[in-house]
């Protein structure tokens, strides 16, 4: 860790200094210099609703007003509208639980899932562990935060739940630990905020959860003057999906003019499939989607039709 | 090869054996039984009318009408309509030359980029080899077929340009040798036809071709009447993109609520990554996009916004 202590100081931020939106108004709960440490204690994206003992039942009682608060902002001097913050994820360690959810009303098939569903994970080995779905399914994990962003130019508050181009709910699996992120910031201090760790997740979180875990998450942030982004840019700390990618893939397509329904179809196929082929009942087939099955867009150009391919890692399985 | 000759003949297809459409009435070329070997002498998608000396006023003179064109169709005895087709890849041998075109009204970003452009290509050391597009990057070759498909039940003649529930034009990457690809059966004999070899290609194939290469295709066709598919599905013959996979990836996200336009933003900013970062002309650019960069959908349920992610394998730069 010598690599951190060399930078000046490292700042601790607790769990509870967190806010609700994206909203330039709020308040930094500290500033630090551009290259500096920032160390974050989150809770999991249901901000401390669930535990290793909830149930089903605690799934109708979720208070969405407290579903994906972020943890900040952090002031970094120096930054101005128009550079980039370059974020370097220099650790992250999830807890010993997670959970997910199929919550009424939310994801990519809300119409067709419409019973509420909860799995209670233990995490086991820290970030290289493993996670039991059943006996001989086991997801390995590699964590990461699915809302990583700056506060927008745009006043007033903006909702944590989708992302933009100053970052947010991204929920890009690939930002594990050492990957190098690059946000455009638009305010001055740039407002950097964190939240909603999660243990491991496929491309597109499609039920709407991944393994929810809280997370303790260390972040260097820079200022970078001699770099423009659009939107949000990154660097792997290496292959993807390197602990999943280890044996053959079974791929379902869907196929058709519009992507959102060709990526539903591809989904729907693929819970198919699991049900078939596996015996899982189909909101577990839907949680198993969420959390370890890709999306690619496999051909883009072939109009009228598009095609988009789920892809399951058989290495799960043993 | 013990496999392929205990199960009988193996018929060969040669490369005017071909048809321009998709059509249940087209003639089939022969018949075989369910489980043979058919091998197939593929011309590339433009149907021989490139060659290793054509240059760029050559696709000013493309004639659209000879493009993917497909080989057969194969009648496959005892395939009935709601039967599957398992096509197992045996084998993909390509030309020792491919191309890679910008053919003006044709691509993901057809508006943007207007002037013609064409790349051939050196193809070193057969299906395991590498295609060197400039001092310092190298592809490595990971060769399929981008047309894979049966006689749609639907009369009279349809492109082939588009996928379909019936296969056609997927350009899926991972269907490389040992792949098995499970087809829907929309008509008796299931009238398998196939075309369009790639030698490399990104997700997506975004500039419209990709390492576009004469190929000979082996395959077994195999009726299914113990599997039903809606849509092509299909077991990769291992982990992904194995040959790329070995580095760092860097991505570009495009983010909206428009998938479609989320997709082409990230590729706008990968382009614009290749310009700034490795000083490649925008045509350069756009061309390496299309046979290695590859496609991931990170994020598809914090609805109103989409994330597509772009990712470059810079595992090709030296």
């Amino acid at each position: 860790m010598t690599n951190i202590q060399k930078s000046g100081r490292t700042i601790h931020v607790h769990r509870n200094q967190r806010h609700a939106f994206w909203d330039h108004s709020v308040e930094p709960i500290d500033t630090i210099q551009s290259g500096e440490i920032v160390e974050f204690d989150l809770f999991d994206s249901a901000g401390g609703q669930f535990g290793p003992t909830s149930t089903v039942e605690d799934v109708a009682k979720l208070d969405f007003a407290l579903v994906d608060h972020v943890n900040g902002p952090i002031y970094v001097e120096g930054a101005e509208p128009g550079d980039t913050l370059e974020v370097e994820i220099v650790d992250l360690q999830p807890a010993t639980w997670g959970w997910t959810a199929v919550i009424p009303g939310f994801g990519l098939l809300a119409d067709e899932f419409t019973e509420p569903a909860l799995k209670i994970w233990q995490l086991e080995d820290g970030a290289d562990g493993w996670a039991e779905f059943a006996p001989g399914i086991r997801i390995p994990l590699a964590p990461f935060c699915g809302e990583i962003g700056l506060a927008p130019a745009a006043p007033g508050p903006h909702s944590t739940i989708p992302p933009y181009r100053h970052g947010g709910n991204m929920d890009t699996k690939h930002l594990t630990k050492g990957a190098h992120l690059y946000l455009p910031i638009e305010v001055q201090g740039a407002l950097y905020s964190m939240g909603d760790g999660h243990a491991a997740q496929g491309d597109g979180e499609v039920c709407g959860t991944a393994i929810e875990a809280p997370m303790h998450a260390t972040v260097r942030l820079t200022v970078r003057k001699d770099i423009q982004v659009q939107e949000p840019q990154f660097l792997t700390s290496g292959p993807l999906t390197v602990r999943t990618n280890t044996a053959p893939y079974y791929g379902t397509d869907g196929i058709g003019p519009d992507p959102a329904e060709a990526t539903r179809n591809a989904v729907r196929h693929m819970i198919d499939h699991l049900v078939r082929t596996y015996g899982l009942s189909r909101n577990d087939a839907y949680m198993l989607c969420s959390v370890v099955v890709d999306l690619k867009l496999c051909e883009v150009v072939d109009m009228p039709n598009w095609l988009v391919a789920a892809l399951l890692p058989l290495s799960i399985f043993s």
